[in-house]
Order: C-alpha cells, then sequence, then structure tokens
C-alpha cells in the first residue's frame, strides 16, 4: 500500500507535510509513502527513511496559481508528479494539503473518472453534535457548480459506499439536501433527484434533509449539488468560527469576572471547539476517480496530515474504488437510463 | 397608515400577536391595525381598542396546509382576507406569523407584482457579529427554487433600495453569493449575473461572497438564488443552534466548576445568544410586491411582533415600494434586454 504525498501543498509545506507523514508512519508500519518535492528540504527535515522514498519536483503549485491551467502546464510539479505516479500504478492513493482547485483538475484530468461516473463528487465529513464520534458525509461540496440530476443521483451512490466500507456505517441513510423535507420540495433538479433516489430501493433513502438539520444527523450522507453544497459547507464553518469569536468576545468584554468563568468552563469550550473543528475529521475524498485522492485544509497541521493518512489506509483496505467500479459496471444500464431521462 | 395583521397565523396566535399590537400602538400612535380572525377571541384579549380594528376571519390556513392550495381555496382566512384589504388598497402593508408558503402565495397571487419585476424576493436581516448593530440583507431566501439570472440581477436592485431605504446605508456594497470570489466562479446562472451586476455602474458591487464571510459584514446586499439562499440560512441558523446546545452541554456535563464558570459569563454569553436570534432583527419581506408583506418567524411573540411593526412602519413611511416602481418603470427598457439576453 503506497501513497503518494504532495509535499509542497500546504500553509506549512514541507515541514508538518513531512512530520504528518513521519507520524504517520510511526503509527502504522504497513504503509509506504513517496514524497514529492524538494528533495533537500525534505531530507533535512525527514528524521528516518523508513518506509519513505523522496522524488525531486523541480515546480510547486501555489494557492494563486490558476488550477487547470497549472496541471496542464507544471508538470513538475510536485502536486502533478504525485498524481502521475498514481496514474501509472506507482502508488495507490494521492495526498495533498494544496490548491483545491489544482487537486480537483489532477484527479479528474491526470488519475482520471471511474468508467460510467460521469463526475467526481468532493466529500466531507461533518461531526454530529452531542454525539461521541457521530459523522455524516456530504458531496459534492465544490467539486462542479453546474451539475445534473444524474450526476447527484451517482454521488448518492459513491457516499453510500463511502459510509458503509469507510465510516463502517450499515445501511445508511440517505438524504437530499433540498429547501424543505416534502416530497415535491426543490427545484426541478432537485425534484428529479428525489424521485430518482426514491425509486431505487437498494438505497435507505430518507427523502429530502434541510441544512438547518444536518449538524444533528439527519442522514450519514448528505446528497448535494456542489454550488449549494459548497455554500452551505461554507455557512456552517463561518457560522461556527463567528460563535467562537463572540464566544471570545463575550470573555474579553465582560472582565475579570468572564475570564474567571472562561477559566472554568475551559474543559467544555475545548471540547466544543473539537466538535466543530473539521480538519480533525481527516482531508475531503474526490470520490469517482480511478485512486483515492484526498485533500486537508491547507492549515492542516502534522497531526492532521497524519489523521489523513489513516483515513485514506481504511479507504484502501476497504477497496472502495474496486466496489464502486463494478457497481457502476454491473448498474452501466440503468445508468445510462437515467442520464437519458433526466437529460433536460 | 394602516396595516392588514393575519392575527390567526404563527404558534402563539392569536394571544401574541395581538399583544404584539397593542405595545406597538403604545410605542407608535400614527399606525393603525386591522386584525383578521376570530372577533370573539380577538376581544377577549384587546385591552384596549384605540388604533384597532377587527375583521372576522372564519377561516385559518394552519402550519400543515398546502400553501398555494389553501390560498385559492380559504377566501375567508384570516391571511388571505388580509392580504386582500391590501390588494383593495383598505391597508397599505401585510403581516402574518403565519404559513410562509400560504404568505408568498397571498403575496403573490393576491397582492400582486410591481410590474416589470418578474419573482419577488424573500429578503431577510442578519447580524454582523462583533458590531453593536450591523446588519445585512440577503435575498432570495426561498421565495423562488428556480432563478432566472434576470430574476437576481432584479434582486440586487431591490436588495439595494431596501438598504438604503429602510436600513439608512448609503451606497449599499452588494454581493453576489458564490462558491468563491473569483470574477469566474459559480455556475453559468451566477457567472451571468456577475457580469449583469459588474456592469451597472449606478450599483455599488463588491462582487463575489462567499458564505463563510456573511456573519462578518462582507457586504451589505447579498443577492442569491432562493434555492441556495434557502440552504444557507437554514444552516447558518442549524449551526447557531447547534453550538448553542453544544455550550448547553458543556456546561451540564462540566459539573460545579462549569456551572460556576457559565455563571460568571452570563452576561456575555446572553449577549451572543441576543447577536445570533434573529428574531430580534424583524420579519423578512417579500420584496417586488405592490405593498410590504412581512413574514415573521412563526415561534414569535409579542415583542418580535412589535419590532415587526415598527420595521412595517420605516418601510412605508420610506416610500420603498414607489421608488422601486419608478426604478422599474424608467429602466423599463434595460431590464427588458438582460431577460432576453440571459433568457438560454
Amino acid at each position: 500500500m503506497k501513497i503518494a504525498v504532495d509535499a509542497m501543498g500546504g500553509d506549512f509545506a514541507p515541514d508538518e507535510i513531512v512530520k504528518g507523514v513521519e507520524l504517520a508512519r510511526d503509527n502504522d508500519s504497513s504503509v509506504e509513502f513517496v514524497l514529492y518535492g524538494q528533495t533537500d528540504q525534505i531530507n533535512q527535515l525527514l528524521k528516518n527513511k523508513q518506509n519513505i522514498s523522496i522524488v525531486q519536483a523541480d515546480e510547486v503549485i501555489s494557492m494563486e496559481d490558476e488550477p487547470v491551467k497549472a496541471v496542464r502546464q507544471k508538470k513538475n510539479s510536485s502536486l502533478v508528479m504525485a498524481a502521475q505516479a498514481v496514474k501509472d500504478q506507482e502508488a495507490d492513493a494521492f495526498f495533498s494539503a494544496g490548491n483545491t482547485g489544482a487537486v480537483l483538475a489532477a484527479g479528474l484530468f491526470v488519475i482520471g473518472r471511474i468508467k460510467g461516473i460521469d463526475r467526481p463528487g468532493l466529500t466531507t465529513t461533518l461531526p454530529v453534535i452531542n454525539t461521541e464520534n457521530g459523522q455524516f458525509v456530504m458531496l459534492d461540496v465544490g467539486a462542479n457548480a453546474d451539475t445534473k440530476p444524474a450526476n447527484m443521483y451517482q454521488y448518492a451512490l459513491m457516499g453510500k459506499f463511502y459510509a458503509e466500507n469507510v465510516m463502517h456505517i450499515d445501511n445508511p441513510r440517505i438524504g437530499l439536501l433540498n429547501n424543505g423535507t416534502e416530497a415535491d420540495k426543490g427545484d426541478m433538479n432537485h425534484r428529479k433527484v428525489h424521485d430518482l433516489l426514491a425509486e431505487n430501493t437498494d438505497l435507505n433513502f430518507v427523502g429530502n434533509v434541510e441544512s438547518r438539520d444536518l449538524l444533528n444527523g439527519v442522514a450519514d450522507v448528505v446528497v448535494t449539488d456542489g454550488f449549494t453544497g459548497n455554500a452551505v459547507l461554507k455557512g456552517i464553518e463561518g457560522t461556527a468560527l463567528a460563535m467562537m469569536k463572540l464566544l471570545k468576545s463575550a470573555v474579553v468584554d465582560g472582565g475579570l469576572k468572564a475570564k474567571l468563568g472562561a477559566l472554568m468552563l475551559k474543559d467544555g469550550l475545548k471540547g466544543m471547539a473539537n466538535q466543530m473543528d473539521y480538519s480533525k475529521h481527516g482531508g475531503a475524498v474526490l470520490l469517482g476517480l480511478n485512486a483515492p485522492v484526498v485533500k486537508t485544509h491547507g492549515s492542516s497541521k502534522a497531526e492532521t496530515v497524519s489523521n489523513t493518512m489513516a483515513q485514506i489506509k481504511v479507504i484502501l483496505a476497504s477497496g472502495l474504488v474496486e466496489q464502486l467500479k463494478d457497481y457502476v459496471t454491473e448498474n452501466k444500464e440503468q445508468l445510462e437510463e437515467i442520464k437519458m431521462t433526466t437529460k433536460k
């Protein structure tokens, strides 16, 4: 099992990436890593080369680079070289904390889609509040801005396989993010998707769900178009951050009494911050490609990098990609029919 | 100045509606109210009839009623009768805390659109965190599920007039909710809207904004399609509620120390809850109609009802509807051209 690592992507690359890889290696000796990047820098950072090899990459794709252009032009970048290694079957999975758009482009154009899947879906895991380890997945959270009903139908299938294989949820509850829970809610596209999902008896479809109820765990898999999913995810993030800011200013403006109060509440507040810290819950996975492509937050530190490597191992060990391929092959005709009937 | 009030809509109707109207009347004797509903019940609740008249309405539209059907069939409901009074120019504005879909339907089918406005936009006010009274407006948050570029362009105009007239913001910053800040972000529709808004030099268009930044006050008017706007608004609400729940359980699970801590932080936490309490910020306004149509949360109590009446008075006094009508008439050709060129 070998993971191709873009060692130069992210706000704290290569330092925290290298540290994170070593942490992951120390936790699990069954995984090998190939780091793509500046050999000199990486060599200086590495404490121990066991299970870790390095490949020189002369270029770096920055956060400011235009994604598709950068992937096409910077063939010697750490990001593209890592993706190419997966394409060439020199590695089994791809990891980066770099430019999200470039990760999506490299996944799509270098590693490639599973035959029969029309659009990959960016999949993220979010916490269910007031549960020990409750989580749900949501996709697509931004791989595609323009989405057809057939794409969302495929997201539901991918999400189901992810929830079963990686999160070990039996018969996961699949919900469609919509602007009301009634069956006839939504725009034309979402109404079509609702009916497609309701017709497939293989799916444990629980109907439409509203974004108000997501963090309460209303579904295990939340299916959404990439435009809405992206906006809702960022809305959730922004609100959680805003609430933490408000709490902080309540402490600062509150004088000594409030400061003492915060000190006494400290453990509980820390637990709250942890629950809302998405980085703890691993990276976003681009599902529907020929191999796992995983992206963590640009601000990820070593611990998050290491957690994400563990997540990738679970994905690889579960055979998610192979199962999805088999399913798509077996249901080829049905998927084609859905595409044809929902085209316009 | 006369407001037609659906006295039977909302979780606490008619009690809290009647109380709220009396509170508003006590605060401002220049406004008259006509309450539509069960005369007996309302009479029993009313302490003082000054500036308040009652009209018997035999039917009630419930939260469970299918909105469009209910508005067509229950002609004698308090909601439809109040709307009809505005249509017949017996009142200047409409208020309800009832079935949102029915309020939208009554606004659209009974009171009617401003000529030249194709779709009304449901407009809500949200707080900017860590400011004294900072607010922004967002529209459409759910009047329409299927939205064309020309509709969003019109939302920007309506939002601008609302921010100027009702919130007294000079030259309000208008942002387009999108999945990235760059000019070329978004699906086909949002790209078109971006370019339309950028071309209109009358507008202080600040470009695309992301939902992550909304509560930080990135724009005074946030333009969005009703599907995304609805999902983002509910996502913000759900996350704020989830954070409050987490905070509460941090206190409960944290034992005596945490309870003491919370007690010491109490004032600050209360301030936080207030800032995130949307009901304090008045009702949602359906803009683009021939008269102000305002809907408050179903759970509104008297104070919120009274605040919303004050908001309606500001809308009426500002001449918002008339100004919007004039603008649309003056720019008729341009608006028609936008509709034609962005049809597909």
